[in-house]
This record gives structure tokens, C-alpha cells and sequence, in this order.
């Protein structure tokens, strides 16, 4: 059986520096129906569960305007990972990879994104489809999917910069 | 003019809770033309210019492979945003929306995310286009773009969980 928090065949597990570069605030909370690492999707798909992203004061007025896009980014603390492995092997067969060639939950900054489809909205609730976490998992930031939103601040001199 | 931190007209402050709930460790420093936020492009471009990932050790291991993709997921931490705005007004013309409908650097958890293209791999460095971020802005992850990724762990039950 695959353990949870094994080091495999070939992977490489550094000794990490302190995580205290920046702090986070967790601002929700993600239901799904899953509160096994073993039951998870390693991805979430669009014809998935309909799952419920809560969100904690102070931060529910930030919500306004989220339901005039139809996807939206989420980016999650993956709270049960470890996070020193710098090759990781996957398939647990030997072969190995690096971490940042991977989508791996088990990172230095366990950080996970996903784009999910807007379902609907209740009160502080978000009602998604497409996630692919553990029941539990803390809710770190909200945005609207990066192929969707236009800019409303005026360009800047970047903007037009080209190579 | 505008001023880098100011609360514009309409926008809403709230006290924020101390941002412990999880730390982060730098793993390398991103390098681009901007040196201001006046500056900086509002969004990347595919044809900007190409700028320089630099990945701290003990990190450098966890390159090997990112090779094998032609656009990555950058995950970097705003560090010079406020983090306490729910309601902004991009424009500065009186109207506004809620934070999480934005994709503005002032979030409770500042950290962008964007997808660009790896021009090529020098020792520890990556050759990237199509950042809009501040010079020397901390990096917090690279991963495979999501749609070029396939996951290499076998299958788990919630893959095949549909609604």
C-alpha cells in the first residue's frame, strides 16, 4: 500500500530553511467529498462534485462581483504535504523527477491552484466544480481566471514593452 | 498622480487577522526590466521580454525536467502590496469590487500567479517571457502549466467521481 508521507526509491529530500520569508492568512475553507489522501483526484475535473468554498470575515465584501465570472482561480494551502523533496517519484518505480517539473502536492511551498467553474453563490458560500482537494483544506486566495478578466486599472509603460 | 498605496475613494480597509496561519520560504528571486510599480505591465505578455528565474539552493535539484514543458506556472509573492483592501476601485473613479473579482496585487494573501514560457535553462536560472512583475519580486513556486501536465501517480477513486 502507498503511505502518505514516505520518501521512495530515488527521491531526494533537502534540509529546508525556515518557512518565515512571509506569512499566510487562511481565509476559508474548502469542502469536498473527499477526507482521504488515498480517495482524492489527482486532478479535478470540470463533470466532478459540486463542492463548497467557504470564506471567513473579514474578508465575505470581497466577494462582490465574483459571479460575473464563470471561472475562477483558487489557490489552496495543501496542509497535509511535506515539503522538502526535491526529486520525487510518482509512479514509486524508480524513476524520478524534480519537484518544479511536477504538480505534485509536495513542494517547498505547498501551495495548490486550480480553475474551477462557478456554480453559484450563497450568502459567504461558493459553490464550485473541478476541485481536486481533501475535505478541510484552507482556502489561501480567490481570483478570476486569468483568461477571463481584462484589467479596469489604465495600462502602464510595461504593457507595451516587447522584445 | 497615483500614489503606490493610497485608499482611493469607495475602497474599504478591514483589520486583518496576523497572517500565522501557515510561513513561507523564498525559493528564488525573479528578474525583470521594471524596477517600479509604475511602470510594470498590468499583464504579461507572450511576446514580452525575456527576464531570469533565479532558484536559490537547496533548491536547484528540483529544475530537473522543467525542460520538458513549454510554459510554466510562476507563483511569486507581491511584496510590496497592502494585504487589508476588500472592496478596490482600479480606476480611481468612485466605483469598485470586491478583491476576490480582481486579479490586483492587493489581496489578503499577495501572491500571483501567471503562466509563461520558458525561452530556455541556464544552470539554476530559468529564461522566461511573459512576467509582469517587479524586479527582484521572491518566488514561491514554479510548476508544469496545468494543461500541459499529466499526472504520473496512478489513478485515485475521486478521478472518476462525477455529479
Amino acid at each position: 500500500m502507498v503511505r502518505e508521507n514516505e520518501i521512495r526509491a530515488g527521491e531526494a529530500a533537502v534540509e529546508p530553511p525556515p518557512p518565515t520569508d512571509a506569512g499566510l492568512v487562511f481565509i476559508g475553507r474548502i469542502h469536498t467529498p473527499w477526507s482521504s489522501r488515498m480517495m482524492t483526484p489527482r486532478q479535478g475535473r470540470a463533470d466532478g462534485p459540486t463542492c463548497r468554498i467557504e470564506i471567513f470575515e473579514p474578508w465575505q465584501a470581497a466577494l462582490d462581483g465574483v459571479e460575473r465570472f464563470e471561472r475562477l482561480e483558487v489557490l489552496y494551502w495543501l496542509h497535509m504535504s511535506r515539503r522538502d523533496l526535491v526529486r520525487q517519484s510518482p509512479a514509486n518505480d524508480g524513476t524520478t523527477r524534480g519537484t518544479f517539473a511536477l504538480r505534485s502536492p509536495v513542494r517547498p511551498n505547498p501551495i495548490g491552484t486550480l480553475i474551477v467553474t462557478l456554480v453559484g453563490v450563497e450568502g459567504a458560500t461558493l459553490l464550485v466544480r473541478g476541485l481536486d482537494c481533501l475535505d478541510g483544506t484552507p482556502l489561501i486566495d480567490i481570483k478570476p481566471d486569468r483568461t477571463l478578466f481584462t484589467p479596469i486599472a489604465p495600462p502602464q509603460p510595461g504593457d507595451f514593452e516587447t522584445e
